[in-house]
């Protein structure tokens, strides 16, 4: 019994509290996804993930086809079996990795046939098959497959490549409405039209025509940078639905994230906080702190006094310099925990702002 | 108030069932020690450790010297609070990896010479310095200064080590009595002698007239193989005191192991349990298995049906499979947890052989 929804249960301008809820579990937002690209949180057992308190998480349809493959995958009933996380999962579309690791991509109408960045073998990405995949890895939420551009790019390529995407955009609407029986929650569209307005509203347009369980905004991330980001959320963000799930592809940092709410998104992911954690970057409400630096092998006190998380509070700025300094993955492990609870407790004080109608008082004491 | 007591509560033949008190709790033997070289168990966060139900791990005062460092240590008052470990700790002398690690070493009667294995730094270790950094570095159970030989060594090169050993034997313990105020609860001696009889038994005489808290069968598990080692521990053993802790160095594998307690050892020490999960190679009750093995793809259930392990449990080994694949080292850390678990419940098992007169029952069916 599959059920999808979203409610948003509160504005403070632009900003919204929401509710979705999935046949796995419902989510809170805005919500913020840490990643499993490959069926796990990189150095990182998934109960702490758990305990730290996120509902949603991403997995990355690309990296699952080379491995494990679908195979394995179909013999659990899914992802959630293998990797032992029994909460509402989104899976992109793998249209991102395509364009960022693979050796080799062609990308005619039909779909994208690319060489795997491991071993040099052959794939083909086509709307339908991804929606297929998708369906076998059974997560609760579908992006469909759309044609990722690198930064910069021209308004004639821009245009060309969001007018393929949404070509696909409506045969993997198809395939996924076709197949839903018994399988994934939901299915979101991705608005794409690089740095355009003209592009993106038309993109906008289109899509909602399609008619997904949701929209997001992709393209962005990619090397544009926060004013650029900015801007383009600004003019796109309204003119999306307001009864459908609103999602910032790839975004980021924590003043990104802040921006993009008071923008009106709801949910986001990023590599940010496990990738700095493992090279010993730690997010603090006093700005980042690089654990390898020497400075800290005598501090006895830990990253953050005031956190009542328990690895936060458990361990020195001095331990996980040491541990960091003699390459122990524990360390890396550590401090990408403590990120990941610093963006948990980050989301949670941006929902209470908006419930309590002082979002842009928070915002503005954060991005002092 | 340091306290520190061995008692045996019960024998079964020559193996014996105990329990040693320290000042940061009691610890039931047989008992087996993971190993926290640097301060950290490879991977692992503590609280795993603690879960799994371990008394007493062992850290290297050699490693622990070069990184992080006595003045580092000496500002935590010790290695409990570095690391977040507050059950009882053993620190061995770093005599065997001042043999095994360090690019030089130049022995003489003072002591022993080496350059760091990690930045060509020159160090020297004395019997007296040995004590004082085991007293930095507060660990619960100390072990003195003793020169290790490479295997094979002749009779006079182990004679020689032998009697040197015996002269750093008496000077460690001089100085642990006196500095004993407010330190370690208990300094163990260590048996020398190599592969001969009447080397051994002459360490012995002279090592239980020193009259340590308890003793060590060292220079073993260095290349002589099972057989001879057996050998050793069965005319070495029954010459140590009845009320000492006897503990046989970095062994081993659960049959080795079996046979010591046959002869009356009572605490080990061993690498294996987390070096072989972090490649892949789990222990269970039907030998040993390679989860790297790509027949382990398609496999659904987990390394061992009948553990009541939640990491064993929770985990397929196709799933172990994917994440050793994929190089992510939350791989190798759950199959280090699944091993270490083993080594405990093999514990478990061993002291409740002993406690019901089975012993003899219990070593013939494991070695089936």
């Amino acid at each position: 019994m599959k059920k999808y929804s979203f409610n948003v249960k509160a504005n403070d301008g632009f900003a919204r509290l929401g509710q979705i809820k999935t046949s796995n579990g419902s989510i809170n937002t805005p919500a913020f996804m840490p990643i499993a690209t490959q069926g796990s949180i990189k150095f990182t057992p998934i109960e702490f993930i758990k305990e730290i308190g996120f509902d949603l998480i991403l997995s990355n349809t690309y990296h699952l086809l080379l491995r494990p493959g679908l195979k394995v995958l179909n013999k659990f009933d899914g992802i959630s079996r293998f990797m032992k996380w029994d909460g509402p999962m989104l899976t992109d579309s793998g249209g991102f990795q395509v364009m960022s690791l693979a050796k080799f991509r062609k990308i005619s109408k039909e779909g994208v046939k690319f060489q795997s960045h491991i071993d040099g073998s052959t794939h083909i990405l086509t709307p339908e098959n991804v929606v297929d995949s998708q369906n076998i890895i059974n997560s609760n939420i579908q992006m469909s497959l759309d044609e990722c551009l690198h930064y910069p790019a021209s308004f004639e390529d821009s245009k060309k490549s969001m007018r393929l995407s949404l070509n696909w955009a409506e045969r993997a609407r198809r395939r996924f409405l076709d197949t839903k029986k018994n399988k994934s929650d939901a299915q979101f569209g991705i608005i794409q039209g690089g740095i355009f307005k003209d592009l993106r509203i038309e993109s906008i347009k289109e899509n909602t025509d399609i008619d997904f369980d949701g929209y997001a905004i992709g393209g962005l991330a990619v090397g544009e940078g926060h004013e650029m980001m900015k801007e383009i959320v600004k003019y796109t963000t309204p003119e999306l639905p307001i009864n459908k799930v609103r999602y910032l592809m790839g975004v980021g940092k924590p003043k990104d994230i802040i921006i993009a709410v008071e923008n009106g998104i709801d949910i986001f992911d990023c590599v940010i906080p496990t990738r700095e954690g493992r090279h010993g970057n730690a997010y603090t409400n006093y700005g980042i702190i690089n654990l390898n630096n020497s400075k800290f092998s005598n501090d006895l006190n830990p990253i953050d006094e005031e956190s009542t998380y328990y690895v936060t509070k458990n361990y020195s700025k001095s331990y996980l310099h040491h541990l960091l300094r003699i390459n122990e993955p524990l360390g890396g492990m550590l401090v990408s925990l403590h990120n990941l609870n610093y963006y948990n407790v980050l989301m949670n004080k941006i929902r209470n702002a908006i419930r309590d109608k002082k979002f842009n008082t928070f915002k503005e004491n954060f991005l002092l």
